[in-house]
């Protein structure tokens, strides 16, 4: 069955759906294990009507209504009809039967979709299925030349892996429950299941907690989630066919929980929550029975709190320098044979596990939780590689990958895009242990995100990951990736999401009252850059960065992956394939060109006006002189010139000048420039001596 | 006072701010009544700190929570410092003494605000002038070169009407509570102090009724607000200092009501909620004393609901023709000696009137309800015009003024703003009569507004119409108000407000999956139109509108006023008062005359997909016709040639063609593009032979 699916499936959502239909692809995010074009299509109006068959709930009626909102949303059809009976419904449901009332791991999410002009069956073993059956239909419904429409298809559709989740840190930037709705909304349009909360960080501890109160009194400032907010996001979700996993992070970062409680770290106090990012020294004593009695407790209340099998003891980057500096831990680790930092972490762990286990609960942790020690019940997260999670595997444990899905660092879609859980060791594995490699999270830490701009660093970009844990290994076509990315990306803001529009504002505030001919000149700019990568924000920061710092600079604003120049690198790419003589091609290069030539000159009265602005003029200035070389470049293409030697050296010494991040900004089109100005030195396919 | 203030005023708003300072305008709006520059400025960072001194209240300390709150969605400055003593605030509030517990008319509005260097004074006889003054600051805080600041500035401030208000219909459209509480911040941010909630219609009853819970149940397709949501809007506006006046329309536009009580009509039933838009023959039978004991009983429990003083009671454009048609109404108007309908309602009205007077309200209307008979105590607002109000101001009765300030005709902000309470008739009233005249109402009827678009048929535009309610008579200049009108409009924005992200997720719905230059074409066309005018809309749309007409359509989708097309006519006016003989002017009228010329053919494409694009195609070719004709004309005043005149007459026709709507749409450019061909044909100060 797959073989002929994936074939299938590959050419229908890069190219067509053959001749009889019009030409345009399907639409489909994550793309489908299977699926079969039919011939016709189902008109979609107002007559449009939904009946649920088989096993019914509550949360099953909750869906439906919750898909013919959004389907009203996707097409302004205010009201659509009550079926006069289940089959005579435009789309009939048929689930089987009930799902777990605490959803688990490795539950039946699969569903048969099949849609002709006479209606559309959607069935499923689970509502798990139903309801990703239900976004599914919902990506099909476009717009024809006829009206609202979905076309003729058989999908048969199931996950490659069954966790698929996005982590949201919001203890570095407290992130507040209608950002995480809506988030949550984005996670179920693109099929993900977990939602994995991280909630306690030096910079804060976000939960509210009746046993030890100081905790989100002391640790928060105000900003933490109550009880009953967090037991609402969590209903929240599990309609949506989401578990939450909570995560509060042990015995490092940790500062937060000590501002109350100072008695527990392996320093003594007073301690107050931290306002810098990084890793900080502050730690659990794990040799203090103290510690064990309260963590007892505390997650005692947690686990009861937090309905899912899984809770997350965070575990990472404990630096040490606390227990290495402290006498009795010293003393301690001497008098129980404990060899070094990394063994007192693991006894840490066995005392922990043992704890979470008594509680009901698997314990799952960072890589650095693992150590032969542990039970084989404990799983890891990998923020360091398949390596890691492959060496896991093979010793029994089983393992998430968030290496290479880290959404902070700012890479484009693509990249995490090829990331696959499955490559590197883990390919080596035997079935077995594969079998224990559970699938993947995107996680967006927060040192640089706030509400405002958070949505933009999460989406689009975070659906391709989940393409990547969902749909079947083979399918890898970047540009189909993106091509369809680009159309769920404006979907996804009818849920709410702000990852296109909260742009607009955050360059209004940047710009202060302003002429269009120069809002559109800022844009121009802000399009053509994308903040620094990896960790490079941090450590190039023009001043320390802290939670206080106001993220209202360009580099705040921008998103990670600049559209614009992707597009301008494949016109280049396309052009010089072309061996250069395509006249269509250089005209489309040349209006980009000149507008980034002619950029500063409108920008520059408005960064003498505006603080913000200022620091990104050099930058602006960068991207003048690009065009200014691309279209000399053009030029003597065009002439059929080969560009002089030191001509070429200078403009070539410019990029590099310009390839450096300024404002912690990059220039993105200054490669595919720097591919023309090489292309007119006449190397490769654009030699004038070439035919 | 006034004359200084209004002269140094108006140099302020509209020029500069003198040679010592940088030449930006201040961006205020509504504009002070009294206003001074320093000669320093204020910084904003994050060492802000605000203090409230004199009287203080709950809500009081809200408002500040608000406006730090709003600081920091401008300048993305997370927290602000707290003040070690009052007397160490940046800004000192000082309020007098409370307002009343329910807001009443004519309260203390004034406050006076002093910024300078070294900190800012707020000083207000109540809460009232607080909150306006905070509204202001905010409004003076912008971007400058070293960061975020407020000008040195001395403003005495204070409302020329007491009453200003917005009404929004919430009945023909369903328009939910978040959408409402967003408008009455943008209420707020303009210093409107009433909130008119227009809450009963043919199409919908949109109250929770206990005492006749029919109303609501069969009367609102399940669409109404709670009595607690009605509690906790009139709480949050009351918080902003905004009265909510409700309106219950009687008797005529009642359908809804009769779905339940049928009984209460002027012909027997069964009545369903009313899809279409109109005037309707459903009325209360005004001779059954079934109605006046519903009545009773009815504005007994809404009277307790709103706390405000005015209750208002709707009584527009009854057609009367079940009265005609009721043979025992008939009888009974003959047995009473009533003459026709009007004396007919009257007497309904005086019956009304002693119910809700009894119920300690005051009663106000639409114009209909004005007659002699009635007691002084009533209050007409006026749709019919400044006449009906001179009239009923003459009588003794007490006015505002809506005509002219209907929002959903989609007038430009210019004519509401030249629209005075105070000009035509009632400029010849005494001033005792001219007392009489309260204010006005900006008014969103919405047959064609619904929770996505209303946001962007109310702003920015009543933003003009508050400027006129509250400042000065001479503050006239419409340049100056458009200017300021853009820098409010983004600002809104923070508030939430949606009218310029929601335009566009509209596009997308109507282009579908497209390319960037597919939607930018898009664009293009929507920012070159705007809906047809006054009440074209419902006499010419394509097929009957009813209330489950979808609403995406480009008409929806466009703002009411094309910021582009009055751009562009500006310029066209300037080239035009420069002789034609500006290079730089000549030169930007170009850039977008190519641009319109060349766009059909980069939407044509999409037109072809989209059955929403495909009704405004031919606009779009218009778009291009008009482009070439304006370059044309552009080249025979470039080379100093009159243009033949076959060409202008050949031009002109066209023009003819492309001013008749299309779709629904006018084209906002074809005036100006037709001043251009008149001048290439020589006339006036464009004529070759001028030197």
């Amino acid at each position: 069955m797959r073989g002929f699916c994936v074939i299938a499936m590959a050419g229908l959502l890069n190219t067509s759906r053959g001749a009889a239909q019009d030409q345009r692809p399907l639409n489909l995010m994550p793309a489908p294990s299977g699926l079969q074009m039919g011939t016709d299509h189902l008109t979609v109006d107002s007559s449009f009507s939904v009946a649920s068959t088989g096993h019914t709930e509550p949360r099953l009626d909750r869906a439906v209504e919750r898909f013919l909102h959004q389907l009203a949303r996707q097409t302004a059809i205010p009201r659509f009809a009550k079926p006069v009976s289940a089959s005579k419904a435009t789309l009939i449901i048929r689930t089987d039967h009930a799902s777990k009332e605490i959803q688990e791991l490795g539950e039946d999410e699969s569903y048969d979709l099949e849609v002709s002009a006479d209606g559309a069956k959607l069935t499923a073993a689970t509502p798990l299925g139903t309801m990703h059956g239900l976004q599914t239909f919902l990506q099909l419904v476009e717009i024809s030349p006829e009206g609202f429409a979905a076309p003729g298809v058989t999908i048969h559709d199931k996950p490659r892996f069954p966790w698929r989740g996005l982590m949201i840190d919001t203890a570095r930037h407290f992130i507040p429950l209608d950002i995480l709705r809506r988030n949550i909304d984005g996670t179920e349009a693109v099929k993900m299941n977990v939602f994995h909360w991280h909630l306690s960080e030096n910079q804060g501890f976000r939960v509210e907690s009746k046993k030890f109160p100081k905790l989100h009194e002391m640790g928060s400032d105000g900003l933490y989630f109550t009880q009953q907010e967090i037991r609402d996001l969590t209903a929240y979700a599990r309609d949506r066919g989401i578990r939450v996993v909570p995560e509060f992070d042990v015995p490092g970062h940790s500062t937060a929980w000590f501002v109350g409680y100072p008695e527990l770290a392996s320093a003594p106090g007073p301690y107050e929550v931290e306002r810098k990012w990084g890793i900080f020294n502050p730690a659990f004593d794990p040799t203090n029975e103290k510690t064990y009695k309260f963590l007892e407790q505390f997650i005692g209340e947690m686990a009861k709190l937090f309905p899912d099998h899984f809770f997350h003891v965070g575990g990472d980057e404990v630096n040490g320098k606390q227990w290495d500096a402290n006498p009795k831990i010293q003393e301690y680790m001497r008098a129980h044979g404990i060899k070094n930092n990394q063994a007192l972490q693991a006894y840490f762990n066995k005392r922990l596990q043992t704890i979470v286990t008594k509680h009901g609960k698997s314990m799952i942790g960072w890589d650095e939780i693992l150590d032969p020690s542990l039970p084989k019940d404990i799983t890891i997260q990998s923020w360091r590689g398949q390596a890691s999670l492959a060496d896991a595997a093979k010793q029994g444990y089983r393992g998430l990958l968030s290496n290479g899905y880290y959404l902070d660092l700012g890479w484009p879609a693509a990249r995490h895009y090829a990331v696959d859980p499955m490559s590197g060791a883990a390919a080596n594995l035997s079935p077995e242990e594969k079998g224990r490699i559970l699938g993947g999270e995107a996680c967006m830490w927060a040192e640089y995100v706030n509400p405002e701009n958070i949505d933009s660093r999460v989406w689009p970009r975070n659906a391709a990951v989940a393409e990547r844990l969902w749909s079947p290994p083979e399918v890898t076509d970047a540009a189909s990736m993106y091509s369809r990315l680009e159309v769920l990306s404006a979907r996804l803001e009818w849920l709410g999401l702000t990852h296109k529009t909260y742009y607009t504002r955050m360059l209004q505030r940047i710009a202060g009252p302003s002429s269009m001919e120069e809002f559109d000149a800022l844009r121009t700019l802000a399009e053509a850059v994308e903040p620094v990568k990896d960790y490079t924000r941090g450590r190039t920061a023009p001043a320390i960065p802290t939670s206080a710092t106001p993220m209202n600079r360009l580099v705040d604003a921008v998103p990670p992956e600049s559209a614009n120049a992707r597009r301008f690198a494949q016109l280049v790419d396309s052009f010089i394939a072309a061996s250069c003589r395509s006249p269509e091609l250089d005209a489309r290069l040349r209006v980009q060109l000149i507008r980034w030539r002619d950029n500063d000159a409108m920008l520059e009265p408005l960064a003498q006006r505006s603080f913000l602005l200022k620091e990104a003029a050099p930058v602006s200035q960068d991207l003048s002189v690009l065009g200014a070389a691309g279209l000399a470049a053009l030029d003597f293409i065009a002439k059929g010139q080969r560009s002089p030697d030191d001509w070429k050296t200078q403009q070539l010494a410019a990029i590099q000048q310009i390839l450096k991040p300024k404002a912690q900004l990059l220039l993105m089109p200054a490669p595919a420039v720097q591919k023309l100005i090489e292309a007119a030195s006449g190397a490769g396919a654009c030699s004038p001596s070439n035919p």
